[in-house]
């Protein structure tokens, strides 16, 4: 009998969470049913989202009850099947749950190919976040060539895909994240046209000297006093995606809502919401086509690798505290 | 000789304007030069617009210099003519500022034909509240049959056109204004199906109760708390016009700004913000549709009319203190 470890939730979390807002629990591992795939679960996605699916009441998901396994994407390979669409052995993402092993019906599990890209990645660029980029930013934001993009939470998993994706459409794109390395990076290696580094510069004036013919795309990662900033710089019919307000998050106050929105007036401006599962026919199709950016070198992926099941409530506020450069992922077994 | 009384801006308001924010000037009416029209004020519109218009800095449109002749929309008759364009007895509205007479090179004078409907209501209905509640709701709301409608400020100039067009089109209206009287006026008399008196009800549980399926398109005049109100509502995929924030136009603190905001995330909905000049091409496509409109009994248009150029500032004042049903004009002189 093998043991599977999981992660629960055992108290709605005020402000930031803490270790004790779960419970570490085992039970035997489950066979798998008919039609049903056993996972183990290699590799588990840590995003801003779970901070949401902690709290009481309605948002575009459910939130995860008190007792249930904590709601977590994750990566894994099929290691018993009766379903007649997976093998022992396939590679797959789903929403594992922070848990070692996890029984699938082999709905919303995703098939994926270690040979394109590490496992890993598939949580990130490819995954999810990636995602949301892709369609966040060409959906919603529409850049045209010459176009200035904005894209805070920069050097994340959502941004640093932002900001190439915009680099690959031809637009100046400016990415604000925070502290000097992960400016230097996102400059350096990923290619972004400058960096605006908010816990030690003045975003504001960067804001103006980066783009001085204002900003056409802000692709909103974080919500609060960045996004007013970036509201007193709008150019003329700008778009502004509604990803995330990571900022915001951990808030015991009311959220802070946008002094500056009357900006939207003046500038002719839209601000638009997005949740990514509304784009899932046509997830592939935009995997391809970033794969296949990758494949060229246009496109960049990096992992933040932390290990250890036991150690997701540290990860978590590590990405809370913005600790991580690029996808941040836990690593919960070798692929053995 | 005649004389030409002008109302000018003397200080830039702090808060609400009060009467010694401007200064009441004279000066000989001036001759119509080679292409120009000499004007006689008749009717003056009174706007939300004109608050912002008196503070410093650039918005969609310069502010009024200090000493200058306030600017103001207004509604009168050529007296004399240059321009090939007009001949005397024509009536006219265009940007002629709060004074007797005005000169104008015709361009941005518009000539209007009042057995089409009396002058005032080319100052509101079939003036730049009417445009501006047309092409907001049309163009940005886009709402579409079987749609709930959300409008504030609902018995003004802007909102009792925005809340009588979308029920032409075929969707649930709910107003929002201040007071049992414009409540009664707007379901009464102009066939909203709902309203919500802001001052004496609970506009939170109004909303639920008049909005059981969210609120799909939400037209906001006053920003502020109801604002939010409103974005706790919303439906999936719904449509915030931005088109002021009376509210907030007098604020000596910064702009509320929208806490709610996220819920456009949560809804996938869009929050965009409009200028009515941006449609000038097509203003004659509106107002031939809305005088059709009229002509039927579909459309409604009530002036709430004040005496007096010398009496512009305490009329302004009503106007933000919302103690105007319809569309505020301000007579300055008999048609003679």
């Amino acid at each position: 009998m093998t043991v599977n470890h999981q992660i629960r939730l055992a108290a709605r979390p005020v402000g930031m969470p803490k270790r004790s807002d779960w419970s570490f629990t085992e039970e035997p591992v489950k066979q798998a049913g008919a039609n049903e795939v056993l996972v183990k679960v290699l590799y588990l996605s840590l995003d801003p989202a779970m901070r949401g699916w902690m709290n009481e009441g309605r948002s575009y998901i459910p939130p995860v009850e008190l007792g249930a396994v904590m709601r977590a994407g994750a990566a894994g390979k099929v290691i018993a099947s009766n379903h007649s669409g997976f093998v022992v052995g396939d590679y797959v993402t789903g929403g594992f749950g922070v848990q070692e092993y996890a029984l699938s019906n082999g709905k919303d599990l995703i098939k994926v190919d270690p040979r394109v890209a590490p496992l890993p990645v598939f949580l990130g660029t490819l995954g999810m976040p990636g995602m949301t980029a892709y369609f966040g930013l060409l959906d919603i934001g529409q850049p045209k060539e010459g176009e200035t993009v904005v894209v805070s939470g920069a050097a994340g998993a959502v941004g640093t895909v932002v900001g190439q994706i915009a680099k690959i459409k031809g637009c100046r794109v400016v990415g604000i994240a925070g502290g000097q390395d992960k400016c230097r990076w996102i400059v350096d290696d990923l290619g972004f046209d400058a960096a605006i580094d908010y816990k030690h510069e003045d975003v504001a004036a960067m804001l103006k000297q980066h783009c001085p013919k204002g900003v056409d795309v802000y692709f909103d990662n974080v919500g609060g006093e960045i996004l007013d900033l970036v509201l007193a710089r709008l150019a003329r019919n700008a778009r502004i995606v509604i990803c995330g307000a990571i900022s915001q998050y951990n808030n015991t106050s009311p959220v802070q809502g946008p002094r500056n929105y009357l900006a939207l007036l003046v500038n002719r401006a839209m601000m638009k919401g997005m949740v990514v599962f509304d784009y899932a026919d046509r997830y592939h199709l935009a995997a391809r086509e970033m794969a296949g950016w990758m494949a060229q070198g246009a496109l960049k992926a990096r992992t933040d690798l932390r290990e250890g099941l036991e150690n997701f409530p540290e990860a978590l506020l590590q990405l809370f505290r913005g600790e991580n450069t690029g996808k941040l992922v836990l690593k919960i077994a070798d692929d053995a």
